[in-house]
């Protein structure tokens, strides 16, 4: 089990051994870092997951093909331009640019990943990602604000940059192992499509194959169960690189491992619950949990369908205790169960008892809603299963961020 | 096939011969006509669709029964209360409702169907509906104002009534049928919920069986090709009475009865559009069609996931031809197409082709999304399936309608 989970103030994804990074600014936005690159010092394990939408950007089809090598020394990511929907020109374009990094740091081709977020249908302007390449090269450090500068250098309309890093111990563990991450992402949103895009680190050693079990795990709880509109990005990644530079090593699946997710998933569900208090325009982070189920699935698809409903998105915002809502998009959701056994729950407040009206304290409920932080809980009192999402709420802000831009 | 299909202007669900109707105020809503009778002068076959939510009224459990029967004389529709999640006090009162309507008229206490719209979770106010049927029984008419006043009296949230009458003759009936409908629903809103409720009449005679094909075909293509947000009422139902009272019937499947099933699908199809038209909300009615399809059920996929996009629709509120979006939404669809064949149409503007970014007069598209009416148009290339969505654009009073409604 794990001993100890600490967090590193200030400290981001090059805190774990092994790992040198930069921001810079190439000029793709309008002001800010616009690149940022993280490197390898050895040769880092990697995993990988990928959007599941249909049209693919070229980066998330170029470094699905990396992470399949199992190992790779560094990524590269420009926020600004998505590079997708840019046809066989647009492959190239992508294979370029990890050809620039891997020549500038002396690296073997296939070893670079990539990642884009921003505009689609453009082409990337080949000689501003050159020069800034350059600069990113040159800049590489593991100074205490790298890391804030490389959250910032990733972010499209997210008003905050998003990372952390911790130390966890286990009593499973030869040594105690470091975590870093970044991410970025608050809807899919102007310019024209932002994305989620997460960066986790770790000097752990392990094989690819765990590694990418490990992100699996982590990503379906933390990054997986975050929901601002319920569209999927064509450029949706989360990649992971394992230096082996620590003490830490993981050689095969059980406690050991068990602890390794454990902590990982800690720290995807900290960056994760980022995304969700960042989604456009929102003035909540709201966790719904659904508990009771008979499947995992299902309390998964039903707290999914609540945390995407338009209507319930909307009474957070008005901080109504609105729970006729909430069964609304329950029952809609797919998933069998009894409307008659379901209890709901908005903070302390127990407002909808086996599925009907019970007195509750109205004023309070509305009151414990227009706190930052809110949780909705519903029990379906079938079985012993629970799943939790995260989502924010629908304000006039998000309208305004979605339908003011102009491609 | 139709040779003629005429609408009748200021006509509705009594255009039919053999119905008669009335619309009262009971003192559900806060002002208006809120109470609705729609009688049989025969016995009428029936048929009719439901929510498929799992949280289903009193009014849609019981009146699915009394459909079973495949026979009934009147409907029975409130709007400001939708007697759901009320237990089984809930399931007494709708049953009493009926059964003052029976007494009334004289009629077996299982000929009444009920609907209701408005507030989850609030007993209905008995006195006032016993005052109500009292004088909506007295009230029943045929004249020309009956049909808007009945139209008036189901609406929520709804901006203006809904309804339609037409007199069709095809090349294959004795005789000419005639059809009358109504409907509501501008969302999932508030008070707390609406709904979509739809009620059609023919006097044409047919089988109970061939009705609910027929209702099953049309609504398929009509009302479950309309989508305001994706989330579907607790409330939601469609029925249809055939009183045969006029001289035409269809007695089996066959020519004749496709072309019924044709003309009632004119008639659902005009009436889901108005929902659509009348989304809280909205600016436009947005036409959404896909075609070269691999299947039909595959190209209705990609219309609803496009028509239920939040992105998408803030885009068309902002009037932004924003293609990237539109592929976005349809390659998470869940359904197989090759991102690099798609073609998308704003209007005559064709804005993507083979998946990619072309020239296009950005202003001129643009300047036919201000339009009250647009149509999209994604063609996959794959094969010749087509299916078509309405909706409807997101704006701040969508926002506004939602979250300032109190509970």
């Amino acid at each position: 089990m794990l001993l100890r989970w600490q967090q590193v103030e200030g400290a981001g994804i090059t805190y774990p051994e092994g790992f040198v990074a930069s921001g810079v600014r190439c000029g793709l936005k309008t002001q800010g870092e616009d690149l940022a690159l993280l490197v390898s010092e050895s040769a880092s394990t990697v995993a990988g997951v990928f959007t599941t939408n249909r049209v693919q950007a070229a980066c998330v089809q170029y470094s699905r093909r990396v992470v399949k090598n199992g190992s790779a020394r560094a990524i590269l990511v420009n926020a600004g331009n998505a590079n997708a929907c840019n046809g066989e020109q647009g492959d190239r374009d992508n294979r370029t640019l990890a050809e620039w990094v891997s020549r500038r740091l002396h690296l073997p081709p296939d070893a670079v990943m990539t990642a884009s977020t921003g505009i689609i249908g453009h082409l990337l302007p080949m000689e501003k990602l050159e020069a800034g390449i350059e600069d990113a090269v040159a800049a590489l450090d593991r100074e205490g604000d790298t890391d804030a500068l490389l959250a910032r250098a990733i972010m499209t309309t997210d008003t905050f940059p998003k990372y952390g890093a911790f130390e966890a111990d286990s009593d499973q563990w030869v040594a105690p192992i470091r975590f870093g991450g970044m991410c970025k992402g608050s809807g899919m949103i102007a310019p024209n499509m932002a994305t989620m895009l997460a960066f986790v680190t770790t000097d752990a050693r392990l094989p690819a194959a765990l590694l990418q079990e490990a992100m699996n795990r982590a990503v379906a709880v933390s990054f997986n169960s975050v929901t601002v509109d319920g569209d999927t990005s064509t450029n949706d990644m989360c990649l992971i690189m394992a230096s082996g530079m620590g003490e830490g090593e993981i050689s095969r699946p059980g406690t050991a491992f068990e602890d390794f997710v454990d902590a990982l998933t800690r720290l995807c569900v900290g960056l994760a619950k980022e995304v969700a208090r960042d989604g456009e325009g929102a003035t909540k982070l709201v966790e719904i949990v659904v508990r009771g189920a008979a499947t995992e699935a299902g309390a998964h698809r039903i707290a999914k369908t609540i945390a995407e409903s338009p209507l319930v998105k909307t009474a957070l915002f008005g901080n109504d205790p609105n729970w006729g809502r909430l069964l609304m998009a329950a029952g809609r959701a797919g998933v069998p169960f009894d409307p008659n056994t379901i209890d709901v729950r908005i903070g302390d407040h127990l407002v909808c008892s086996q599925g009907g009206s019970i007195e509750f304290d109205r004023d309070g409920a509305h009151d414990y809603l227009t706190g930052r932080e809110v949780q909705i809980v519903l029990d379906l009192n079938m079985g012993d299963e629970v799943a939790t999402v995260w989502t924010c709420d629908y304000s006039y802000d998000y309208i305004k961020i979605n339908a003011e831009y102009h491609t």
